[in-house]
């Protein structure tokens, strides 16, 4: 009580939320619900902001950052200890300026992406993350988000121009690094660190960010492939053929595409037959790209595929109903069993030759796991994700130690996109090397001389759940 | 000489260089001759540049990272001590690895961009870093080059995958920052820190870059202003219209048109006079993006430019000609006479105004001082060059204090795309606060614990000319 009563006098009683109030929506993310906060606060400013951080620094108390709930790795939950504070920035959302000239904005760290988006359209312009979520941009920040368009647009950490932190120390300094510019060479870019920095190194209060015009003129396309033999091929021949018009280029197997029409009601087969595998094509242009020329274009490069016999069958879309099929594949493997989820990066080339070692390896292994890949194929992230038939019952073991060694041999990542975070800092240790693991403990308490958040990056073992 | 055979007994007698051997080339950059070296030492792998690194800590020597002498702020080159020594990184140039699935390549840090991108052409690929010099790998990432096709690629730093670097630590540790993978995030993003580092955070040995698909339809044109009233929105229209396609938007003022004009034999104005300011704008398309058909979009979103009157005149080309006017002004502006330059940068919507206010404040002050301000206006990038005219001996002063405290009342930049080096250091101790220094320095010590290079990030003053 006062524990509470001390944070309160800093952003009202109103802003203050104990055990008692209920804090299941503070207890879980996009993935799971996990952890027990002893309260949760939920300062307006970036002053309010470090006058908690100061007084969490004198009373040693541990501060979780929270932005959204729409995390994967559990960085934004508290552990289990029932001591945990999480700062909730979802009351940091009254600011959102968009320059339209320079095409930026500079936005509140709570301010959810939509949000962004909805005021920076009114510009003819987007923050061009294209996620399922609806993230907050702090959030996105701090997970360095990627996303469907990573293809043509890079990360969270390509479109960033600055960052505005309260840093964990003693006296909770607000700290500003970069600027509105589009260029800027002047000095380190401390920004970085908070990218991608699992909120374990300051509290994002604010950030800059660079915006893309909105383009106007989208056109879809499916594949249906009989084999994934010339998928990679393809991805060539469209960026050889259209450069900056391929806005994205994603792969969905057949497995993962039959459980999203089969348990999705509002979505229809394209095709006269499931695939083997298919693949999410989009060309987008400006005001002086018709989208019928894009699609006589699509139709001509395509048709080589065709002949060739790289592409078995093509359908084309000007509205979002392929996109759809692709938002709902999650969705139909939440419905069909326990999810095993990897976030995997892999080089471009080595995607399709993984999925065929994995198939083999561990349907020899699991019989009935369903193996239910789909993703940014393209960047070479893959969901590698798999199902356990929910008649089953529980899965009998975790083929995710698989999945990573394999990954780990062919120089990939084990989170392509998701961050570190408890449910994946295992990991962390055991495939980033003991040398560089030190140099980044040493820089994250240069930033944050007193922990904070859910991931020490140092050389000891990472939090885990 | 003793120090010299130590340096030999790694590198060979060969490759060490001394003041006797003359070592003019080593000690001047792209701006101009500058320092003594105690000699140079030439290795030809990373494991001799990391003996190379444990014995300069032994002898407390101070290493200075040179690469192929492009830079332009004078960081790869010693101090007047004639103690330094100078680690040049041109023999480091034997590895180029292109993985065209991945549109990757792995080179050593003394490949010179133009031996990359010949390797990258072989497979219909470029890195997309577009510049008048021709640098070092290692020293494009250490200044963070931008170029005149950043609007479209960015920076190096848009474009970098990994980053293999020798410490400056008592043991010359070699690390490696991130792998050749476009998505990846498992933990802080160290590479980071090396990028505009201007080689004083360690020894950059080799890296992975991403390549792009070349285009091969490509259209320039140049636009003649009355005024720069409507060149924010002729840019803005262009962006709206083209999008992905528009990969260059350069600005040329009158008096930097007219000086390239009158002492680069070579160019002939494509206008019947000289505009007040001159556009370059560049379109690019993959295979199935006629030039043709280029050219007529440009044509209709161009002429309703002209109708409005933001635009007085227009010409177009489908070869280099109109590049070749644009590359030529830096050379144009040296014939004329001392060239006083700044690269700053500004938001987008700051660039003419500002030049406006400059124009007044500076010829109020030195009439005769000529204000040939050119570059990458497109991203708020501006070389604001001016030159003193040859025939009135050497400047009476420096203009450069009024230019910076300008750039920065507007939260501009002093260095957009050339980093920080000895000749710009007074301006980052002046510029950048004194908390942000503090922490750069802090990071600054994490990679390099012993002291490399000519910049100290940290709070203390910079190191100078």
């Amino acid at each position: 009580v006062t524990t509470q009563a001390d944070y309160a006098a800093i952003v009202g009683a109103a802003n203050i939320l104990s055990p008692a109030d209920g804090l299941d929506r503070y207890q879980a993310d996009g993935r799971a619900a996990a952890g027990k906060a002893g309260c949760v606060v939920r300062p307006a400013s970036p002053d309010q902001v470090s006058a908690v951080m100061r007084l969490a620094a004198a009373r040693g108390d541990r501060i979780v950052v929270q932005g959204a709930n729409t995390g994967l790795v559990g960085a934004g939950l508290p552990d289990d200890s029932g001591r945990q504070i999480v700062l909730s920035l979802d009351r940091l959302d009254d600011r959102i300026e968009i320059d339209p000239d320079n095409r930026s904005a500079t936005v509140a760290a709570g301010v959810r992406l939509s949000a962004l988006n909805a005021a920076a359209a009114e510009h003819g312009l987007t923050f061009p993350i294209d996620l399922g979520a609806d993230p907050s941009i702090g959030g996105m920040i701090a997970a360095n988000t990627g996303g469907a368009r990573f293809l043509r647009y890079g990360d969270v950490r390509r479109n960033l121009m600055a960052v505005e932190a309260v840093l964990a120390d003693d006296q909770g300094r607000i700290v500003r690094f970069g600027s509105a510019l589009w260029k800027d060479n002047s000095g380190l870019d401390l920004k970085q660190l908070l990218v991608g920095g699992s909120g374990s190194l300051g509290v994002i209060t604010a950030a800059s960010v660079a915006l893309q015009p909105l383009a106007p003129n989208r056109l879809t396309a499916m594949a249906a492939l009989d084999d994934t033999g010339h998928a990679l091929a393809t991805l060539r021949l469209l960026e050889q053929s259209f450069g900056g018009l391929l806005t994205a280029f994603e792969g969905i197997s057949g497995e993962a595409l039959s459980l999203a029409l089969r348990h999705v009601p509002r979505l229809r087969n394209p095709f006269a037959t499931v695939p083997a595998y298919a693949l999410l094509i989009e060309l987008s242009g400006g005001d002086a790209v018709p989208v019928d020329w894009l699609e006589e274009q699509l139709a001509e490069v395509l048709g080589q595929a065709m002949e060739t016999g790289a592409v078995a069958d093509i359908v084309v879309d000007r509205r979002d109903g392929l996109w759809a099929i692709r938002h709902a594949v999650p969705e139909g493997l939440r419905a069909a069993g326990q999810v095993i989820a990897c976030d995997i990066a892999l080089r471009r080339g080595d995607v399709f030759a993984f999925r065929q070692e994995m198939r083999q390896a561990l349907a020899a292994r699991w019989p009935e796991l369903m193996l239910c890949d789909f993703g940014h194929v393209g960047d070479g992230g893959l969901h590698f994700n798999m199902v356990w038939p929910r008649a089953l019952g529980p899965a009998p073991a975790d083929p995710r130690d698989i999945v990573f060694d394999a990954v780990l041999a062919r120089g990939g990542s084990f989170s392509a996109e998701h961050g570190v975070g408890p449910r994946n800092a295992a990991y962390y240790d055991a495939h980033v090397p003991a040398p560089v693991r030190r140099i980044a403990g040493q820089v994250q308490r240069v930033l944050a001389p007193r922990p904070i958040g859910r991931v020490d990056f140092g050389e000891g073992e990472a939090v885990r759940v």
